[in-house]
């Protein structure tokens, strides 16, 4: 592990032209995959004149995640890293990974790439509503266990398929596992908190619907699980990885 | 950058063997994915006695693209480049990569596969119309901004996943990502505009059905996206490649 | 092209050891792509009380033939190339690229995987009818047609990124695409004709339910376009394929 | 074929660090796919209230089964080879590819990951009950022969796929080959038995809700057709495979 994975960083780094690209990268990785996702919601609303969710809905909007954040990770994956997720950016730093200026300065691109998105698709709906995340039949501490499960298994993901230096010919397709957790988490999660995972994805909605309900939940969640999969990830499989004997490899 | 990469080319090249055959590619390609694109909405349209959007039928309709786009693109990729789209063709040409006797030649070769697609369409349904894109509930101002930031997302990803130097191994997946951002982007558009990002795709249906009603929306459109997405990519993330520091890599 | 490629073959090389492995493996690949294809069919009509076709009956039924096909052609592609389908076979042979006994040994052996999926499906379902192919709204020549491109369609992917010399990483997702092209193709036809592509796909539910009207088209028309497939893209884009010039390489 | 692949193992064996990291990694990975697989089919009962099963219903449970065990698959790739399934694991046994020893605390593993998948469940849906396995219109015969075909074809895969030395560039897809074929048996078996293939799959959930009619089927079926997988694979492809004469290459 190099020395720089676990520089905090300084201002100095942070704007340098690399690091400004990657930001730039994230917001339109974000903006790109938050236009896909939440754009999918006003869909559904328009086809169903704000109909309930049925599982039809919830289909759509786990193929719409899971493959607007499959791109949104591969186009951004060789720039900035393809994180597109504050919670994603969260679990790399904790697993010393990014420093500490470099994971604020995705985490505003982050977030500026999905209320931009939210705009765009109200510009371009004609002005429908943007939707919000809420919770639907389960209490807050239920919303927030769930939020971390998913993001543990999101995050646990890309550092099992994109951060691991064993990772192998597993690299090539870890965009399409990146995005496909989230779309099996959806077919789950969508029915009960809306399965967000992901802050900017919840924040963009919120800001531009002004609908902040149990916010918190949207960040403490995925903050917590993607955060405790860097951790455990790091410091089981990365850091002791030579002592493992693989009986089947891919 | 080699020095051919911005050439304008002559009639003599684009009329050479290999760019004939590079058109014939662009052909069957293009008439792959707009037989199941297009014929999707013809089958949803039977199977429901032309019934209203659903999100079932948006469902339907956005992996039948995503699904033929993939395929139309890989088998493409290596004689033509795999584009299927004049907007890519555009995007191509706008950042360097193409030349403008080959980018008119694949035009031709595109809006034609298309064409022959909606006949054969035509005839092997029995004679079903082959339907044509319009705007439901939204003005040509919000249907040509949704038509910009979709096909952006599309060319933008053909570049970072297909056309920078740098893709590594993000080469082997570029086919899927390209298809997938198409299924990602009709989930949204589909109920508004109809979501084509590709100005063959809306070509060949309003020839065969001679209706053009809102047709410029789906050049404009898709061109000043794609466009955009050349420009942006070439100029930000290929010119000056060398500064960046990739945190994570695929 | 080693003399190989065009020789017809004996007896004797169809019955050594390795002719009889590859077909055993496309027995087993036919059984299990057409067990997922043709069940997910009897599935439907359990779940709707053979109830009409439906936009959701046609996504299961693309499903579970893309991604069935994709798994049957992996596993069988380094045994016997995974061809899963006797159009495949013939374009193979028109094409050069398989001798006449080994191609009529990977027929036998396709369509026998086909009738034992389908016998297998009736007992594991507790007697359901296994249903079979067959036109509806359209008349035999709209349906052949309908056939000759799908199939065209899925013959010149399998050449384009399995076959060819010059596939490169594209045939790290062939298999993927060769799956796909037959999901994508299925929620066009599957409303008009049943979208077989495959003989074997049509011949094994039409054994077990002796159900033969129409039969022909579903062989006549994968024939043809299969056979076509791999004429074309045999003479023109793999005989001389050093005359190229590509713009884009994946 | 290495000596160690067909050894028994020993308790030391068992416990050394790389084997109980391995064992962590089945556990959460388990944990993964059963939190969306079960999880998806909990959302479509809020969201239809407990409605019966349609093909949406199974649509939904196939894609949330193929995305999660894709990604639990390849994140435990690398650590534990990504069984997720005491039948894979058992039929790795049978071709004497695992020690019993590290064979039986994978299982340990598998069962206690979907335990505790459950559980979360139970939690963060507000208490809902998890569902379990059942047989629907079919007999138990019917039900076990369903089950050994459909887990012979997922555990054919993973052999062909992943454990294979001739694999080459598929092993790249494998754990996308390996969720597919799920997915596509869930849209078959889904609607009679419920589609599980994986011992740990149903065990959580009849655990958690303690209810184990038929449960026997869910095991025996596996077990059998995983292990007749193994063998078969193992003796026929693998043991003689320098006999070959592929005549397509991917």
């Amino acid at each position: 592990m190099p020395i720089s994975r676990i520089a905090v960083g300084t201002t100095e780094e942070a704007l340098q032209p690399g690091a400004l690209k990657a930001a730039l990268a994230e917001f339109i990785s974000t903006l790109i995959f938050v236009f896909a996702g939440q754009g999918s919601g006003m869909a559904y609303n328009k086809l169903t004149g704000d109909g309930a969710a049925t599982p039809a809905g919830l289909i759509s909007a786990a193929l719409a995640h899971a493959f607007g954040l499959f791109v949104a990770v591969s186009v951004g994956a060789n720039i900035s890293g393809g994180h597109v997720n504050p919670a994603v950016t969260f679990g790399a730093f904790v697993g010393g990974n990014i420093t500490l200026f470099r994971g604020l300065l995705y985490w505003v691109a982050q977030l500026a790439g999905s209320t931009v998105a939210c705009l765009l698709l109200r510009f371009s709906t004609g002005g429908l509503a943007t939707g919000s995340f809420g919770l639907t039949g389960i209490s807050v501490w239920n919303g927030l266990v769930l939020e971390i499960v998913m993001t543990f298994g999101l995050v646990y993901t890309v550092y099992a398929t994109a951060v691991d230096p064993k990772k192998g010919s597993l690299g090539t397709i870890a965009p399409i596992a990146i995005g496909f957790i989230v779309g099996a988490n959806i077919l789950v999660g969508g029915a009960f908190d809306g399965a967000s995972m992901n802050p900017a994805v919840s924040f963009g909605p919120a800001l531009v619907s002004w609908s902040w309900e149990s916010h918190w939940v949207y960040w403490a969640g995925p903050l917590i699980g993607g955060g405790l999969a860097g951790v455990v990830y790091e410091l089981i499989f990365i850091s002791h990885s030579h002592e493992q004997l693989p009986t089947t490899d891919y």
